[in-house]
């Protein structure tokens, strides 16, 4: 539930002048309006699942964006079952001055739309990539939950390095470098049509972020994160000796999602998702980090800016 | 909308162990839980109308309600469509451990389930008590809103005092008067039945507290204030250079909720509903108090215990 001094769990990310969300539940759009960055610009927003504290929060949220002057489509993404949640929540949103486009994207193995949590946790690698904007594309997997949940993780792909000496051999006036470059072919005056990877190095390492909750550990999430830049990731229980808690209520301790992020080869664990009788995660860090080192606790606005390896 | 620092409008008020509240936006749970009264006691949940501002919070509200450990039926109460806007709404909370009850309170003149505000702000007197509690009864009248919109009028009726001399007249033992004092009958030894009447002077003056937003000032909210301890009535606009957008959007200024108070003979005016763009509803109670001395600007967690006049 939204806590006085702590907000629902959610994730808001830009790339390119255009915002992603993941999850709305009751109260988000309040420190979405904190962190300054506008509503205009929400291009998407991704759910996990559809139980109340990820998805009260919408029919507001669309309200907000639509006095934003929005008027481009927003596409939401999620489980099987959002053409359904979202009709029932436009119940009190009824005009909206944008389009609203909802893509269910089937649920692994069966491509069932049960919510049943069927095939949760199973071993099956994620669904291929999908692109989404530019040059970022995602892919999802299946949480182990007590609903249909999917784990996201985002992928920003950065070309190969411009290589001039292979333009100048291949007589590419100058004036043509900056298109390539930007990894667009190029057609010269003399009929020839180059391509960028004619002039360019081998792709180099992006950005990989990645985003689960509510969930137990399942190897389906450790292909998922594998070399994650950033992982943000449920901990609902501080203690190892919640571990009961965890197993049943289909949680995870600190510890827990730490092994998840060490397993996968993470670059940094954001913890979130806090149960409300967890006052002061903090105290728990340490436990994980023995497991994990750069494991932190998530907090309201946290944020970061992720760049290029190099 | 909900913003950083100001909730949505809504009352929460208590009587003898039961707590009632008045619409509930998005967020609204988490000045209810700073308040500190707990859930369980919530007895029954009024709207106004339906806009968002109003119901988004309710899917969260009644999981948190749920959490309380609350086993006994909640009352939601409002115009007519509620039936369908709480099923759209549950979709997000599909199990809850108490039964809900919902109540469509005909609208006025046509008893119809239209939604387009028609006969609004009529000159129709107010519906007729409905009990609610206890010595708490209701009654409700139709705003002048583009949407079917209720005001609603508390009433806490009060009996009158205990008269000794004419309990010693009947010759009612001392062990019966605490019983008729509280308004119960009392069948003696002797066969006799004693009516509370008999020995109780006329009734006395109870407490009135009346609720109204969103709407323009209407003859109907006048007559349904009448004489009301305490009004608490939208002031989406503090000047009254905003008349315009007030007449537009079906709100009120200051002004107008202020001579409203007046004309009802109101003891006491809280402002709330302010426009996101009225910063400091303060710097315009001037004008206000010219009209009706006893405004005051409402903000979040504005409380009043409410006394009988002696």
């Amino acid at each position: 539930m939204p806590l006085p001094g702590r907000w629902l769990t959610s994730l808001l990310f830009r790339y390119n002048g255009k915002m992603f969300l993941i999850d709305c539940g009751e109260g988000t759009q309040i420190p979405l309006k904190q962190a300054g960055w506008g509503f205009k610009a929400v291009d998407a927003i991704f759910f996990t699942h559809y139980h109340a504290d990820h998805i009260a929060g919408l029919p507001g949220l669309l309200l907000t964006i639509g006095n934003s002057g929005k008027d481009t489509p927003l596409d939401l993404i999620g489980p099987p079952g959002l053409l359904w949640v979202v009709r029932s929540l436009l119940a009190i949103c009824p005009a909206l001055p944008y389009e609203i486009r909802a893509v269910e994207m089937p649920s692994q193995g069966s491509g069932s739309a049960s919510n049943s949590g069927a095939g949760a946790g199973s071993d099956m690698p994620p669904h291929a990539d999908i692109e989404l904007y530019g040059n970022l594309s995602f892919q999802y997997a299946q949480c182990d939950h007590n609903a249909t949940c999917y784990a996201y993780s985002f992928h920003l792909r950065r070309q190969g390095a411009f290589k001039p000496e292979r333009a100048k051999a291949l007589d590419v006036p100058l004036g043509a470098w900056k298109i390539l470059q930007s990894g667009e072919p190029v057609s010269l005056p003399d009929g020839r049509r180059i391509e960028p990877d004619m002039v360019l190095g081998p792709a180099r390492r992006g950005i990989k972020l990645c985003y689960c909750t509510d969930t137990r550990p399942a190897p389906s999430l450790r292909k998922l994160f594998s070399d994650a830049d950033l992982l943000i990731c449920e901990g609902m229980y501080g203690s190892d000796t919640e571990i009961g808690n965890a197993r049943q209520k289909k949680h995870m301790t600190f510890g827990e999602a730490a092994t998840l992020a060490r397993d996968a080869g993470a670059g940094e664990l954001w913890l979130t998702h806090y149960s409300p009788s967890l006052q002061n995660p903090s105290e728990h860090l340490g436990a994980a980090r023995r497991i994990f080192e750069k494991t932190y606790a998530g907090r309201d606005l946290m944020s970061k800016t992720l760049k290029f390896a190099d």
